[in-house]
């Protein structure tokens, strides 16, 4: 399909558009650049061009309108929902989203101006403000034409929220429990009054968790009188998911995560998420310099001993890595709490020491052929010790990370790796000068 | 909570249950001992009582059952849905499960087999067989008057497809339009056609991904002749990704994913989940050793050399990490295709360089201080070299791995590290030689 583009084939382009899926297209057209993306956006029918602009990330969206005429754009703007339009004019220069902005008719202005108006990462910016309440005292027949007259401008009504006169969050009643029942019931008797809701100023990691726990479709959203101001739904949570799982998986490389998908980020970009915690893990590998200038002299005295700094300290960092990975993933998912520290430390200690030992067994007999006895006696239990201490110190990071309200996520393999490698040498060392009597 | 438990204070323990959600007591329940959580569980109304047990895990629904007396054994099991109920089936000795299913009514057994013929991971196996599917030339009042008799019974009617006569699947409808328009409306003017679908076999993973980037709530199931057999709903989805990502991130750590919840698993079953990687990166990590005694000359000359080894073989660890995980998580969200190897590269060779050139500008001053001007030289060489050649090789094995049909993420921060730790310290001992002219 970028074939056709680069030959201008629009005959072509426009049986390939016929043929596939919304999806589809937006895919490619995230694939293709600036001007390529608006000329092939332009040959669009106006129903899929609105649900392909939809699907692209807000960058691209951004891009791709300074490719459009200004009243396709302003088209555009007008037909998104509230919550996508809020996040699109995140990524806008100020002066574009302003101009923009003002070209809205007075709803959508007022509706987006709401959304923008709440802190970032807060539920009240991905929330959607279109949300049909139910009265608890009206029948389900009502409720239902209700439905027909208004729902149509809603982002959901498979969760419709029923308030009492001041807007206060009562219940919460499923579309499917509304068709299903008599016509004649009261909403109050079908709703269900155990509801799941959450605060605007409520972090969008935290409501979007709940809901893939809870397993809902959509979420009423309160201020801090109680009162409904908006609804997230299903689609919003798995987006936010998997943005913080973006972030998580970057930072557990040891890298900023990107703010863009990875095409879109210049060379330049790339090297900027990676460049502070480089450094940051190259300063403090100096440790690393320093230690074994201090076992210098041992180091003469046993050559045969600088050997195994790689494999010693590499081992260490792998163990410490995989536990670090274990306990932030429990973290991250609700298994572990930072309440747990006692018994996880029991646990991977218990981990550390079987690993350490088997590590061990497996360096004796080759390192004793290839050196000789004391050397193996050495490496085997700097393994043991090594081994036990990164799972520890992997595993006792991530808790405490948590509990001091940085991602655990920060304590990376690689922070990991460098953490244990100047201590491991330590170990080393002592366990050779006591061994082997220098 | 757990103290109440613990104090057999049921009294109190029926307040806590009667006041908090669904969500916490599951949540509780899934961190009690087995006998607790049966004792606790007992002390439920039945229909929260179900509810809870399917917001639970596997393993612990499974370890629940054996607490319980059969009689409500057999209600729990019978209530369950079909795909919950094949997903606890695959937790369970087979002879228990046998037992199981042969107490179902015949209705239920029939779904529940079907589903466990399907081959493990494929949509089969998390679909539900109970779906509600329209006709064409039915009217919608029609459509709804028939979801009222019969819709109770499926798992979603949000998403309703529409089938021919042959059962084959001509398009579907949502709940919402069917619900906003004119009662008079033929369904088959109402419904979409540019339908999305899965077959039967096909991947989990991807029909998740599927939902999730067209943001559906449903998705119908077809078979080889694109006849409608079920529907996966974006519970399911969500809980597919988890479970994914969980993977994904177990392999980043170096270690084989947990089977269960980290609570769940025991201290050995962690170290198997983590020995075999560990083994074989330290089999790895001896072609250091040997690159070390190749070398062990131009060591005894010059044993400035030793200590950099760690910084310079760290740091090559640390900048490879950083380019898998990106590259990983670009092939996991299908922001990156296997065919864009040539782009990646020729990104990741200039970041690698622009990354080097930095930690060997940081690191020339020190080293000229502490040592001398020729060593300063020779450690930010190695620096530039083993940053880019470690970007390089972080970048490239992600996209190996995916065209080899491995995933991706085995291409782990510990397996790269140990890769190019050997590398590194040629690279490092040949700029030694000819900087320092031994």
């Amino acid at each position: 399909m970028p074939e056709l583009v680069a030959k201008r084939d629009v005959m072509a382009l426009n049986e390939w558009l016929a043929g596939a899926s919304t999806l589809d297209v937006a895919d490619e057209l995230a694939r293709l650049s600036p001007s390529d993306r608006a000329i092939t956006f332009r040959l669009l029918p106006k129903d899929r061009a609105l649900e392909a602009f939809e699907l692209l990330d807000p960058i691209h969206q951004q891009e791709l309108l300074e490719g459009l005429r200004d009243s396709s754009v302003r088209q555009l703007f007008e037909d998104m929902d509230p919550d996508d339009r809020a996040r699109l004019v995140d990524e806008m220069p100020a002066k574009v989203a302003k101009q923009l902005l003002a070209g809205l008719s007075p709803r959508e202005r007022t509706l987006t101006s709401r959304l923008l108006g709440y802190p970032e990462n807060s539920a009240g910016r991905v929330m959607s403000p279109e949300v049909v309440n139910l009265k608890a005292n009206q029948t389900a027949g009502d409720a239902l034409e209700r439905l027909r007259r208004i729902g149509a401008s809603a982002e959901t009504i498979y969760a419709l929220p029923v308030t009492d006169d001041a807007r206060r969050l009562v219940g919460v009643l499923g579309l499917r429990d509304l068709v299903l029942a008599d016509p004649a019931t009261k909403v109050g008797d079908l709703m269900d009054t155990d509801v799941y809701k959450a605060r605007v100023d409520q972090d969008q990691e935290e409501i979007a968790r709940l809901m893939q726990e809870a397993d809902l479709l959509a979420l009423p959203i309160v201020d801090t009188e109680d009162r409904l101001v908006g609804i997230v739904t299903v689609d919003d949570a798995m987006q936010i998911l998997e943005e913080e799982q973006t972030e998580d998986v970057a930072r557990a490389g040891g890298a900023e995560p990107l703010e863009h998908p990875y095409l879109s980020v210049s060379v330049l970009g790339l090297a900027r998420t990676r460049v502070v915690w480089l450094l940051v893990l190259i300063v403090a590998a100096t440790l690393t310099v320093n230690v074994l200038h201090v076992f210098e002299a041992t180091l003469d005295q046993v050559v045969a001993l600088t050997l195994f700094i790689p494999l010693v300290i590499g081992s260490g960092g792998n163990a410490g890595s995989q536990s670090a990975t274990t306990v932030t993933r429990a973290l991250a998912v609700g298994e572990l709490r930072t309440s747990d520290v006692a018994l996880v430390v029991l646990r991977e200690a218990r981990v550390g020491v079987l690993l350490g030992a088997m590590l061990a067994a497996l360096a004796f007999l080759p390192t004793m052929l290839f050196i000789d006895a004391r050397m193996a006696a050495v490496v085997s239990l700097t393994l043991l010790a090594v081994c036990t201490l990164a799972t520890l110190v992997g595993s006792l990071l991530p808790l405490l990370a948590r509990r001091l309200g940085f991602d655990p996520a920060v304590m990376s393999a690689p922070f990991i790796s460098t953490l244990v490698d100047a201590t491991g040498l330590v170990v080393y060392f002592l366990i050779a000068k006591a061994v082997l009597g220098i």
